[in-house]
């Protein structure tokens, strides 16, 4: 395989943008990556657009077509892929691939998602056909009831108790208060919301354990980065990253079909395949971001990495070794929790993110001290669907 | 780049499956195009799934990742790949190039489609979802319209008959008449629909001058290819197909926006970089499925790809050129017309066809004799993005 580097990336503000159109804001975030990469007279030669929606929620399909027409970017392959929240990591994967395999030297990988849209009554309608249709969503089984289901389990058997749950919350907002592309810009007062009289209004129940804090939001928002070949990446002269590992591993459709549904297989497997890939373990990781979807699954993604024994990981985020100036930040963007979670840009915004750090760009607010590598994780379904990826910092 | 070979091919009969799940009629054809490669302890490595609606028709998404689960393929990579009407030739391209890469040794490609679903009431609607959204839908202008609008321009500048349309029809439907996986089987009387005097009753005008059979028709099916390494396809000690040449361009989104809409630039771009790579010409290919969703694009392709000089398509047609035994097979499988066209199967079946031809499998009444190389052509929107692949027969 060639190597594959990172030159550009970019993306816009997560949050709700009901006035904005899912085209336009594909194409906002390509060409922020676009005008980072630089690449001048070197044509963009293929287009991988991540999205999950677009058909349901903006009647629109083939949205690649028409988005690299509308970069000027013709004649450049272009495609679409759809993995479900993992659309991102898939569509970069595929660029990853395309350019590993000398068929493309430079890629233009772009994930969207506009999920506040006229066209569905209520995004837990769209979201509804991630589930499994004849084993969960005919019996009401949402991804808020997976996931407060898997956290019940995993709660009883690791000791993982709702404070440790809290921590992640509370981190990852105060970390997407220090990020303008973050949904959650402001930070709450975890005082009332968490302990105060108020506490059960503010932070409700919404799938027992899991409250109102626990859950990521409905967000709307794009991401981009550009890929090539080493060679480009070291023609601009400045520090760029490169695809050191990359792992992906499925597991059951349903949750309910996994002999111990707290043991998430696919995470430990393809974790553990980008570290071989990249001759990396978890210990030479310098900031990671997580796929929490709920505050639960930051915590145990942080144990089936190897980041943390089981058990461990729900006191590491309460004793603070998952902060900035931790042994090992853990969604320093904010997460899904705060930076917000638009489907198919979720797993390129993990990359942005982890590119940003590995450049040592960012403000020293939430810079990662000399970061040298980075790992993404992006979960498609319940975790059926887990791709993993490491960057590394490189020099020309 | 490594060679890519295709070592197993399968699909379930085109046409009306109302009764038929999507999910059983992907692992169907997936589990024909296994049994034919018979990779006994070799696992598949990667699934692409190629599919447009699901979402939109069966309410269900992130399909490859439940496919790969009910295929008993865990824990192997998965993703759905989504380009219109050419998706999968992009889910074979995809999987060409993972395998191209170095990153996976076997790859199984799965397209489908099930248009005939009680969720939309009329497949027109879903097809919209295809046109341009604010250039081309709100005027009522369907896929069947530019359809129409193409063949104008294109017969009066090139001199293409009514006579030459039907001559494509006629041809598609015969050959469909001996596919057993055709969705029309059996041949309509030429001399009554196109000559008799309930012509205008039989063969209606449906967008003017394309009737009723210049279109294909909305088919519900899948198909399956299994891609792998050239040594692996060795191993299996009888001829096989390597993926000898890929290229895919694209155009402007919208029809109207083309300098002269008659030039199908993509089409000849794409065809152009895959003899290049290759290393063959028009004249070395023996056998082609092209993407007659509309008879003329038969002829305007086989004009665009170089089989014929520009204004001798619709000629070589009705003299029998493009018949089985003439100079240039072209969609001996009946092609869109006949066999049918479930979006994201169409550019998968294009391929077993190829490769059924190039194994020297098929019945004599449909078998190109000695056939070595073989060409698909599959097209996305209006031909705004396409996608060519040059398959040769090969020796172990």
């Amino acid at each position: 395989m060639r190597d594959v580097a990172i030159i550009g990336a970019g993306m816009i503000p997560f949050g709700r943008r009901e006035q904005d159109d899912l085209m336009d804001m594909l194409a906002w975030a390509a060409l922020q990556a676009l005008d980072d990469a630089g690449l001048g007279e070197q044509a963009v030669e293929a287009l991988y657009v991540a999205n999950v929606g677009s058909g349901m929620l903006q009647h629109q399909l083939a949205i690649a077509s028409s988005l690299v027409d509308r970069l000027s970017l013709l004649p450049a392959a272009a495609e679409t892929i759809e993995n479900g929240p993992a659309s991102g990591a898939s569509a970069v994967k595929a660029g990853f691939l395309a350019i590993a395999s000398g068929c493309y030297n430079t890629v233009l990988v772009v994930g969207g998602e506009k999920m506040h849209a006229p066209a569905v009554p209520h995004s837990a309608d769209f979201l509804s056909a991630l589930t499994h249709p004849q084993a969960e969503s005919p019996y009401g089984v949402t991804m808020a009831a997976l996931g407060g289901l898997f956290a019940r389990l995993y709660m009883e058997k690791y000791g993982v108790t709702a404070e440790h749950l809290q921590a992640v919350s509370q981190k990852n907002h105060e970390m997407g208060a220090l990020n303008p592309y973050a949904h959650f810009r402001t930070m709450f007062d975890p005082e009332v919301v968490f302990h105060g009289p108020l506490a059960e209004t503010k932070n409700p129940i919404v799938a027992d354990p899991l409250r109102l804090y626990d859950l990521c939001p409905v967000s709307d928002g794009a991401a981009a980065v550009v890929l090539s070949n080493v060679e480009i990446a070291k023609k601009a002269g400045r520090p760029y990253v490169v695809i050191a590992g990359f792992g992906q591993a499925t597991d059951t459709h349903t949750l309910a079909e996994r002999a111990d549904p707290t043991d998430l297989k696919a995470v430990s497997l393809a974790a553990q395949r980008a570290f071989e890939m990249a001759g990396l373990g978890p210990a030479e990781i310098d900031v990671a971001e997580l796929h929490d979807a709920f505050t639960i699954l930051e915590i145990a993604e942080s144990e089936h990495i190897g980041f943390f024994k089981k058990g461990e990981g729900g006191p590491a985020v309460a004793s603070g070794k998952t902060r900035l100036g931790g042994i090992i930040p853990i969604n320093v963007s904010g997460g899904l929790k705060a930076r917000g979670h638009p489907l198919g840009a979720t797993g390129v915004a993990q990359i942005v993110e982890i590119v940003w750090q590995l450049r040592h760009q960012l403000p020293s607010t939430r810079q990662v001290q000399n970061a040298q590598a980075g790992l993404t994780l992006n979960l498609g379904g319940f975790a059926n669907n887990v791709l993993c990826f490491i960057l590394k910092r490189a020099s020309p």
